[in-house]
């Protein structure tokens, strides 16, 4: 057997003591599976005496957190988080000192992956970030390495748990959004700070990496269109059971006639579909493989468990010698954006106004809707309050989405239409 | 960029045809991945010229297949099928000779998987089979390298699309097995011999090859519980929807305190699970990764581009030097059995007699149920004809498969029943 894979690791929050843990006590398998030993050498987090799940007092500590990359280490795992900052630091300083890196780190990958996956090539180390999209789902690797043969079409999936959490309580309670995701801070379901997973960022910085796998592109959150889910209300989703569907919030990566369209934003689902009936905790992603038809996986998108079963993957890939390209094609190959335009997006939308019950206001409504060339298919307007707020809802026909957009702000300046109307975007599950 | 990765073709049926198709249009892009060109430099099969899906004219041609062995190229691909004759002959004598081998067939590595795998380790070669086992999806690959930090519990799926097929066309017409076959032999969904599909044969050598990269053991299957569908009847099928479930053939393999349980048998699935719901000719695998969760892949199970897909990701895999041990960890190391005994398996069951409909049968059954130690849940006696034979149906509460078969033993001899009970466990979805 050959001499052991020395690992650092940098962070030990709820991920990095699951990896710790892993290494420690189910070492024989891996280094069976590995054909070596993987030996967790060093650990650095922010306070070392801190009470944790894994017990790293035999492990050499580190103060310094970027100074892992001086170690003895041949791969540095990096758990910290954020796209700059001490993250940044060690993964740059590491493969710049010839080491392995796995990361967790979307949102690092996101902004600085082509940059960080050309060094690391340059180095001739791996970069690997299974864990850093829908957890412990390796979706990276059947991208990288899996679903080739006939190219990928589009890539769509659930990738945020916070997200799917919010709206599978709102749908199972009636509750609006704000109770619920008090709700879920209280049972650390979601951050204090909850801004970059409600508002849709911590999923477009998954999509960027599948979709620069999926279609050999650069990570480009800039040609992204990213919207979060905290104006969905208690009827929206209520109205979108009586259209049969579900409102899930969405990363979709599709090669378009126009070029690669991304977006992240809540999109009305059919129920009895993957994307649909995927509840709580759990991520899905769905891959279009060309000729070779879908392919769904479903799976925990984060925690310690899942999340750590990625990491470990990963490593003990590296053990066994793999250095491919981090985002499976070379790092200078990777083509720059061709975002499609907006005005290419085509789409049967959800359309919620919430206007004063008056008479004419559906007419001016569906006029200004007809000037903008959609058409409706169906229309809800449930219970009557003259003269008080009520909700219109309708489905329409395909149509563009800058045609939907141009009718709305229009309509939004009528009198008796109150607050913006919430349009939503119908998708296959 | 370093030497083509040769290849040489053995069989160029629907799946062959769709790898040479692939490695003759999508070169730059596999090869871009790989690192390195693939190229096909010898192709053989049964007969040179039939006309076929790709055009192979410009390739070197093999009038016997096992010659390839001795052919110039790096890594021979077995699409030949049968688990001895040529097939075993090609393998061997390839591996024989150092070439890495690319196969999909299932059949000969569920019977001679484990000398194969030692005999590939020691030439140093790889033996690549993610195409034997739900077609495109890559469980093969997810269960060597995924998911492998925190051990599987299980794997459980629907392995086998001619089996679905037949099954979702039996509920959605209500026709009997033999005609819905005869149906699907005419469209090509199933082979003339449809022997080894129904009779549960092709999901056991599948589900051989995933108990192997799941659980270290060599490929087994003669310690496996094999049952096929042909004894499904329309009043099964009509009878689970009224208990919330659906009927498939499953193929699980489980850890349990006893040892490893490995069957195939239809089982009832409850509705709105994954397994429930996958229909046609997709399959499904559901892995339970230990803390990891569980993790679902679904995709299509055969034809062409699918499986083509498969064998395309093994070989730019071994084009990018990947040569790990066959089923995830060295050969030798590869455990023998440790069976679970069957008198240790538990579960409910979907019990079925056909009876006569005379006083006293019904107080007849539940003794010698009673006696075998299993109680009813619930229990299904639709219609009378006094004197006529009618179906009486129950779901047991959890108890003893050997307690209920031996009771149905006994049942069986009574002159009210007839023919054999129908007997199908309850598994989760």
């Amino acid at each position: 057997m050959t001499r052991p894979l020395r690992v650092a690791i940098a962070g030990l929050g709820t991920v990095g003591g699951g990896v710790a843990n892993v290494l420690l006590t189910r070492g024989a398998e891996l280094a069976e599976r590995a054909g070596r030993p993987l030996e967790c050498i060093m650990v650095s987090a922010r306070e070392r005496t801190k009470k944790r799940a894994a017990d790293v007092s035999s492990i050499a500590w580190a103060d310094d957190v970027v100074s892992l990359a001086k170690s003895d280490a041949d791969v540095v795992v990096e758990l910290i988080g954020g796209e700059d900052g001490p993250a940044r630091a060690l993964v740059q300083s590491s493969l710049e000192a010839g080491k392995h890196v796995v990361t967790a780190n979307k949102a690092l990958l996101a902004y600085h992956g082509a940059q960080l996956a050309a060094l690391a090539e340059e180095r001739g180390v791996a970069l690997r970030f299974e864990a850093a999209a829908a957890g412990g789902i390796p979706i990276v690797r059947a991208l990288r390495e899996s679903l080739i043969a006939y190219g990928i079409g589009a890539v769509r999936g659930i990738l945020n748990g916070t997200c799917n959490f919010i709206l599978t309580q709102m749908e199972a309670s009636g509750r609006p959004f704000a109770e619920v995701l008090a709700e879920a801070q209280a049972l650390g379901y979601a951050e204090a700070d909850p801004t970059l997973d409600i508002g849709g960022g911590d999923t477009a910085h998954k999509l960027a990496l599948l979709a620069s796998l999926a279609f050999g592109i650069k990570p480009d959150l800039s040609n992204m269109t990213i919207q979060g889910i905290a104006h969905i209300t208690p009827e929206d989703i209520a109205f979108a059971r009586e259209f049969g569907c579900r409102i899930k919030l969405l990363g979709i990566a599709r090669q378009t006639p126009h070029g690669i369209d991304q977006r992240v934003q809540p999109a009305m689902v059919k129920l009895g579909t993957p994307l649909a009936d995927i509840e709580g905790a759990f991520n899905v992603v769905v891959a279009d493989a060309g000729e070779a038809g879908p392919f769904f996986f479903e799976g925990r998108g984060a925690g310690e468990a899942p999340t750590a079963s990625a990491v470990v993957a990963d490593l003990v890939d590296i053990a066994r010698g793999a250095v491919g390209p981090t985002f499976g094609r070379p790092a200078r190959n990777l083509k720059s954006g061709n975002p499609a335009p907006a005005n290419s997006r085509r789409s049967a939308f959800y359309l919620r106004f919430d206007v004063l019950d008056v008479p004419g206001v559906l007419a001016e409504i569906a006029s200004r809707l007809a000037e903008g060339g959609v058409s409706i298919e169906s229309m809800i307007q449930r219970g009557r309050a003259p003269g008080e707020p009520v909700a219109i809802v309708m489905v329409t026909h395909e149509c563009s989405e800058t045609g939907v957009a141009g009718a709305l702000k229009v309509i939004v300046r009528s009198d008796k239409v109150l607050g913006d109307p919430c349009m939503i975007p119908m998708e296959a599950g």
